[in-house]
């Protein structure tokens, strides 16, 4: 844990700051305090136990300042236990991941006494996070101050001080050295290495590095493609017949390389100890409404929506809207078709180099209303899904997913499947995904790459002024209070939906019709490559460090690129059905040529599923190792069971001999019980039974 | 527990008795001593603590009896902590199923204090039958008295008994009172009511009941089919054209049934308490071998087989078999219609009623030659799993259930695909299936109920013979001794493999083909009410008890018949596609119908995957509960590591302050913290801790 950088230069004893929350600049003394209470209370008495100080003011403080800035931060035994209540998953020392437990503690590798290095600072903080999150209302009913801001026993306080906007936000504190040295190894030197995966989770978090491993993975994966694909672009340049062998090439590369991710992502989070930890009990969104009612799982009162009038709204509301966007969708494809032809006859008039370009014209106009007609199709299913009232932030993230890709799918890829099966025009199909592809990233690597450039020299001025304006400072380190205030201005990270809704749209490019345009795969390798820099680079210096994301997989989106691959299998199929060179093999029946092509795509398809079913989702290694801590404990229960089994047979025969007809039971001496429990007590892992009652008594 | 009906008549004190184990008749002494004392001795000496007796000789003993039959019982109180031990789930007071403890058997509902109606008599059997199996060898090198069957510490003692064949059987006893209950209101009554699934279960377990609730299922799910198709059959004889309305009903049909059926099945999984049970750590099969080493996951000392030889046998020796298999089949076919074209012509050239009656002899003997061929190939796919040396009973169950599968499905339905879409010739098509089906249907009564009803009647004789040999008996019971010995004779059930074959068949001749023969689903209504009278008969009258299997669902059948659903889909469309009907619609060009019908099948195939996606598995309410028990285990978790945190930090604090800049934690009073304790125990539900303290000291 480097925490060394960082100390608070307030009065009161010293910790280490880890989250900042940042309340209204006008919120009321008493709210403050009241807060300021919960979070420091003990666990019994229904706080969280946790230390927490208030910011002091910027050096220069004559600017209008939020003075409620607030750093918490918690003692080593506390954080523990919260390790513990958050599931977290360690190394111990003989190399498998256990659920960390306080009482087993010293069975984990690395864990000296003090503790240092063996939670990493955003474990810590995420531990943190979900202690203000779990902080219960108890009997309030409304927030002091504050009466609008209604409370009942359970709710989450912390959620409905953000939902009433009373709380502006929570986040993580960066750590200055470690970024320092993160950013070194990750873009700034000149690499022939991987992405320092374990160094981005150990900063970042699981969700985080998973993404990057996609990325990385995905990469790699198509470096046979675009080394395949070179040659064929060199040299079949005008020679459209021969990519059968590249379509069939493409559809068991995409099969393959999904299954084999799953593999790779198990491994990763096998490592990092996501994979078998359990999910918490999901809370409510913040955003969620209704009529206070009792939950029926957790018996807990909390606002209740019946769900058949979120259904109403998905199947009335939503559905329409998105068919609707699909519709206008369509129609500016025509639109865009209709332009091709009018420029293509103006070519074709007068064949000029001027004209020449215009015939480009139509696709980067195109490539450039789609994206930003997907940019608006985002914020309106955002609203729609929010409106939707999705009980669960799970729930919520589908729904929208769902909504986007479908929206992002039809809108990218309908003019190039429209050229391919209803015109067929292979050419043109080669022209238009070109200008898309090669468009779409520029215009991606501006918002991503030229945009978080612009804002961190801006970012780096202001803090230029701020500096000329103290020059009290020796050292070059920021103090504490301007450095949390810098980060508290900077933009908030809202996650890698982006990110993989980007690689989703490459992959689709690359499976469904590289083999028309073998190039694509390179653009894609190139773009990636870039990728890496400019998210490295966003993520260390544009944005505040959010909050890691303790994620086994990538969730939805591998369900997401497994349907894109199962349209490729059938894209390409088409394509090669269409190909010039199966149709002259089949020149006497067009019947048997379609025949033919749908019985093979039928095959492969069922090879693919048979072979989904073939690859285990788990290496082998990590199956013994999680089979290995099963068998653990259900031995360490079954020992549990059979001393207590002992107990009751014991207990019933010293109350009586009650009914029945059974056979007196020979019973063992007590001292080869009292020995059995002792073998019990250090054999079976979650009872420090020993330990209570020397506690108790 | 109806167990009043039994009692041993020999010297010693009674018990009652549940299971029998049947030595060979010249086991040493020594052998049977030392077995009877590992069954008797207590637990932590590693015996499995059960009552058991050797079995008095029969009243008139003149006959070659066995001596070495054993039965074997439990006391009340074992019989319980085994519950806990397999893991039992049982209905709580509050309407949940629960996994048993003994520490909070009073919270279950129908337990008394003296436990009558609490376990029934299959789960206690059940329960016997775990212990049993899991007593261990512990520094025996090999069974006493033979020096071939080898021991090592860790191995079950039962299984290699088994496999060396000096154990003969093990098997539960019938209670005739409920068998006889049971048996009336399951098929003697004349029925207008559905079976009584409830007390399948209870009486033979959960696999049992669970095929004859898909039995049930599967036929009502085929009525209104039958209604669809008798006025089709009755009124549309001759009009082959009609069947596309038909056709497409068949394939929406298949995919909803499959889907509500794990409904059905997760609610029938849940009453019975199945559901979320654990599964036990799968031991190696009895028939296992290799060379001693370490098990990875147990560490324990048992036979290893590489991964490899066994992956070599199955691609090298039997893939190569099956396929040798399947080209007999298809031989075979070939004959047949050599066969059929001769019949027809012969037919052709004097057509009286005689040639007529020819004309069916061909498809009569194929049947009869392709269920000869599914009884052959059955032995051989055996042996060769046998031969595989697969560790788990599952992976062999696995691999035996695929390899019987493909080549049943191939010899039953390859002629009838070859006519479709080959010949496509739609009456033969019609008649071929009909033959097909009806001549199987009576094999398979006359193998199911006519053999059985046989059976009996040589039992009977046996059994009346036996009773006028003795005539000292007054009452129409058999004594003990006799009964016991008259269900060793019996033949042992060999599980639901063969009837959820039949089924599987049965499925496949209706989703495929029933649109060209509508009365098919008809026959397999008539089929499947009498399958349950027969298969009810011979469970009861025919074979000895089977041990009950706590099975959570119908496992790879329901993935078989999914697969035989995705198959029926595309089948159906390409009869669709066949049909007169459509042809004369797309009259212009055979192109176009096929990229339509292709078209449509890849929607619906599409749809049929969403429809999966969309349709829960498990019911809302069933959902919730098992949310809330989840839940609940959580809290409890939560709450014990809040005492134990609370206890780590007490501790640390005592021992030192040591390192770090930490501020010192208000402590909460004792008082407090007792009052924390006591509340922690009475919630958290596996830790009976004071219980245990007061054992200890």
């Amino acid at each position: 844990m480097m925490l060394q950088g960082l100390s608070v230069d307030s009065s009161g004893p010293s910790f280490t700051p880890l989250v900042v929350v940042e309340l209204v600049s006008d919120a009321k003394e008493e709210t403050i305090g009241w807060l300021l209470n919960k979070i420091r209370d003990q666990q019994h008495d229904g706080g969280a136990e946790l230390l927490v100080e208030q910011l002091g003011p910027g050096v220069g403080a004559q600017e209008k300042e939020n003075p409620n800035l607030f750093l918490v931060g918690a003692t080593w035994q506390r954080l523990l236990s919260g390790a513990e209540d958050v599931g977290l998953f360690k190394e111990s020392t003989d190399g498998s991941m256990r659920a960390f437990t306080c009482a087993n503690k010293h069975n984990f590798k690395d864990f000296g006494g003090d503790g240092d290095g063996f939670l990493s600072m955003a474990e810590c903080q995420y531990i943190i996070k979900h202690e203000l999150d779990t902080l219960r209302a108890k009997d309030e009913t409304h927030v002091p101050g504050y009466k609008q801001a209604k409370l009942y026993p359970g709710k989450s306080i912390i959620r409905r001080l953000l939902s009433k906007r009373i709380l502006i936000q929570i986040f993580p504190l960066h750590d200055k050295e470690e970024l320092k040295r993160l950013s070194f190894s990750w873009y700034k030197k000149v690499k022939l290495s991987l992405q320092p995966l374990d160094d981005i989770r150990h900063y970042y978090g699981e969700g985080q590095a998973l993404y990057f491993g996609f990325l990385e993975y995905f990469t790699f994966a198509l470096v046979p493609m675009a080394l395949f694909g070179v040659p064929y672009y060199l040299f079949d340049w005008e020679d459209y017949d021969k990519y059968v062998v590249f379509a069939v090439f493409n559809l068991i590369w995409c099969t393959v390389i999904l299954e084999l991710w799953k593999r790779c992502s198990a491994s990763l989070a096998y490592r990092w100890g996501t994979l078998s930890r359990k999910k918490a009990f999901e809370e409510p969104r913040p955003g969620f409404h209704g009529v206070l009612g009792f939950n029926p799982v957790t018996g807990r009162e909390e606002p209740l929506y019946p769900n058949i009038k979120r259904q109403l709204r998905i199947y009335l509301v939503s559905l329409p809207f998105v068919l609707l966007c699909l519709y206008l969708s369509f129609c500016v494809m025509m639109v865009y078709f209709l332009m091709e032809g009018w420029a293509l006859s103006v070519y074709d008039q007068e064949p000029t180099f001027w004209t020449g370009v215009l015939l480009f014209i139509p696709s980067i106009i195109y490539a450039v209303v789609i994206e930003a007609m997907n940019l608006i199709y985002r914020y309106a299913a955002e609203f729609l899904t929010e409106w939707e009232n999705h009980r669960l932030e799970s729930s919520y993230q589908n729904h929208l997913v769902l909504k986007v890709l479908v929206f992002n799918f039809f809108n990218c890829f309908a003019s190039l499947f429209y050229i391919a099966f209803v015109v067929q025009d292979m050419v043109l199909l080669r022209q238009s995904l070109a200008t898309l592809l090669i468009t779409s990233q520029i215009l991606n690597q501006f918002m991503e790459a030229f945009l978080p450039y612009w804002l961190q020299r801006r970012r780096n001025k202001k803090m230029i002024r701020k500096v000329q304006k103290r020059r009290i400072l020796e050292d070059k380190e920021l103090p504490l209070a301007e450095q949390v205030r810098l980060e508290a201005d900077m933009s908030t990270y809202l996650g890698t939906f982006d990110d993989y809704l980007e690689l989703f749209l490459l992959f689709g490019y690359v499976s469904l019709f590289s083999c028309v345009y073998p190039l694509a795969a390179v653009l894609v390798v190139l773009n990636n490559v870039t990728e890496v820099y400019s998210d490295a680079f966003k993520m260390c210096h544009v944005f505040k460090r959010p909050f890691s994301d303790p994620a086994a997989n990538i969730g939805v989106w591998q369900l997401a690129f497994e349907a894109m691959s199962v349209i490729a299998v059938v894209t390409n199929f088409a394509l090669i059905g269409l190909s010039p060179q199966v149709k002259t093999y089949f020149s006497d029946s067009e019947t048997h040529l379609i025949l033919w092509t749908v019985a093979a795509e039928h095959g492969l398809m069922a090879f693919k599923f048979i072979l989904t079913f073939l690859i285990p989702d788990i290496p082998k290694h990590i199956q013994i190792k999680l089979a290995r801590l099963e068998f653990e404990s259900l031995e360490a229960l079954k020992k549990k069971r059979q001393l207590h089994g002992g107990i009751i047979s014991w207990k019933l025969r010293a109350e009586s001999g009650s009914g029945s007809t059974h056979r007196p039971l020979r019973t063992a001496g007590c001292a080869g019980d009292s020995v059995l429990c002792k073998t019990s007590f250090t054999t079976s892992s979650p009872l420090p039974c020993v330990v209570k009652t020397g506690f108790v008594q």
